[in-house]
Order: C-alpha cells, then structure tokens, then sequence
C-alpha cells in the first residue's frame, strides 16, 4: 500500500506506551512536521511546549481526565492568535494548530511511534489547569496536546469512511442528487 | 527520507492545475483519508461535499476571493456538530474537522496530487456565499474547502520549523528554562 496513506490509516488513538523516552531528535522532528501545516496567511499562529519531565507530565496529566495514561513526551500545541498577519488570518488560529497536531500525528506515525490527541480548549477547567501547570500567559490558548512514545498497544488501520456523509456536487435533496447523477451518465 | 514525512513537507499549497480530471477512486480516496481522523469522543462531526461540475465550481469560486484558480475538483468540508456523541464533544467540531481537512492534503501528496486549503468558515461573507451556492442548511457549517488536481507547479518541500516558537517543560521565562536545561545536564 501507499506509505503516505498507511500512515493516515495507522494513525489510531495508542493509549499505552512503553518507557522507552523520545530522543530530542526524534521531538524536533514532530515538531518539523507540526511546523510544515499550511495556515490562514501563512500566519504559524502556533507555540508548543514539549514535556518530558516526569514531574510535570504527572501534574498536566492530573488536570486532564483523558489524558491518565502514561505516555515518556507530551507536545501541547498553543494558539497564539495575535501573532496572525491580520485580523481576518487570527479567526483561523484553532483550524491552522489543528492542522499542525494533525501533521504531528501522522509524522509520529512514520517513525514507529504511537499517539494521542488530547483536547483541552474549549473546555475552560482543562484550559485553566494546563495554563496553571504550565504557566501559560492570557494571549495565548492550549489547544489540545499530543501524548506520544513508543507504542506498547497495536491497533489495525482503519477509516471511519461513510458514503452518507458524503454529497456530490451540492448539498441538495437526494432527488436532485440522483437527477444529478443521471444527467452526469446521460454526458 | 522517510516517505510519510516527506509527504509532510512535501504538502504545499498548489495553485496551479491540469485540466485532468480526478476520477471517483481517488476522490473516495481522500475522503477515506479524511474520515480517518481522530475527533473528540469519536464523533466524526463531518459531512463533505465533493463538487467536479464545472458551473459549480466556478460559482464557488466567485464566492471565494483567495479561491479563483481553477481544479477540477473541490471538496467543502462540513461541520455539522449536532452529530457529536456529547455537548462537550460539540465544541471540537472545528478541530476535528481541521484534523480531516489536513488528512487529505497529506493523502493528495501521496496521490501525487496537489491541494490548496480554501478557508470559510470563520468568514462571515464567505459562509454565506458558500452555504447559498451549495444548498447547505443552517445547523451545517461550511470550515474549508480543498481545491485538488494534478500539480501544473512545483514547490520545493519545506518546514517553516522555528525554534523561537518551542518551549521546553513549561512557558517559562528564559532565564527558568535555562536552569531546568542545566537541571537536567546535571542528572
């Protein structure tokens, strides 16, 4: 298969890793890969933290219930909208992060490591305990943050791919849809 | 190089076309890569509109000012967060469909496709436009649309990695991370 699309279907929610701690190498190379999204402007209203510090792992896990399982690095990815070029870019910060903690999954998945994403904004008590913990300022926001290491689960590829959320050409009545497709075939 | 990470960095917004079209295969294919996104509580808010009719594609284009270059296919990517499992989960909707959006530019590089991210939503005029044009309802939203063909431009691959932008174990002052840094020398 495609390795590119392997990964994008390896990509599963790996829950258990191993204790074996990321290299800052292999971080950098996360971070690469988060700093190569496309975003509104080509603003990079982005920053993360990386944490591998037991102690504060064990502190950020405490303010996050999904996030329980051990994973040896955490990368929070945060938006900070005011370094968008213009006002119109700064409404885009959460889909341009997002895209970059995408980038940081997939690209996890090419070097043999295992991933979470863990949603924090917009839910405000995980915003406020991340930005205790993390001493994070007002300006800028904790999107979600990615727990990853050597993975100590397997999960199979998967798609959730469901033709019934998929339109072709507009979001029309499924009548105009069909009158659509017939007048496609009749071309 | 790892071929799944150079598919990241190979991910550039491509603005110049061929007139081929993409046949339904690699269509379905994107859209597998799309909904092989992680999304919060596994909610999959996301509904998608492919549109390859030439008369639509043009009136969407009008709609969108940073969107006038011309591929021969589209894909609107919904937001419809009255499918999230929870109320908690509803407030992901963007990200998640960020993280579905990303998937297929990725995919379309290892298609050998190109792609550029066309954002809407939160542009007021642009929703408008869009969700006029492509018959799409009030509870749905419109985030982005992927304009997707075969590449008539290349761009070299790149990250746009700064370091600047990366903090190590909290958003510390600098003179606090260069004693957690001497901290961990130390161990």
């Amino acid at each position: 298969m495609n390795p590119v699309l392997e990964a994008i279907f390896k990509r599963r929610s790996i829950r258990k890793f191993t204790a074996q701690p990321l290299d800052e190498a292999t971080i950098t190379t996360l971070l690469q890969a988060g700093m190569a999204a496309p975003t509104a402007c080509n603003s990079q209203p982005w920053e993360f933290i990386v944490i591998t510090e037991a102690e504060l792992l064990a502190q950020v896990r405490h303010k996050l219930p999904f996030a329980r399982q051990n994973a040896p690095c955490a990368i929070v990815v945060l938006g900070n909208p005011g370094r968008a070029n213009n006002a119109a870019a700064r409404g885009f910060w959460e889909q341009d992060c997002s895209a970059a903690m995408e980038n940081m999954h997939i690209a996890a998945v090419g070097l043999g490591l295992g991933s979470v994403w863990i949603g924090i904004h917009p839910v405000e008590p995980f915003v406020r305990g991340v930005r205790a913990v993390l001493d994070i300022p007002e300006d800028v926001t904790p999107l979600g943050m990615m727990q990853v290491g050597y993975p100590a689960e397997e999960k199979p590829p998967r798609t959730q791919y469901d033709e019934n959320k998929v339109h072709w050409q507009s979001y029309a009545s499924r009548k105009r849809q069909a009158k659509r497709k017939n007048a496609r075939k009749d071309q």
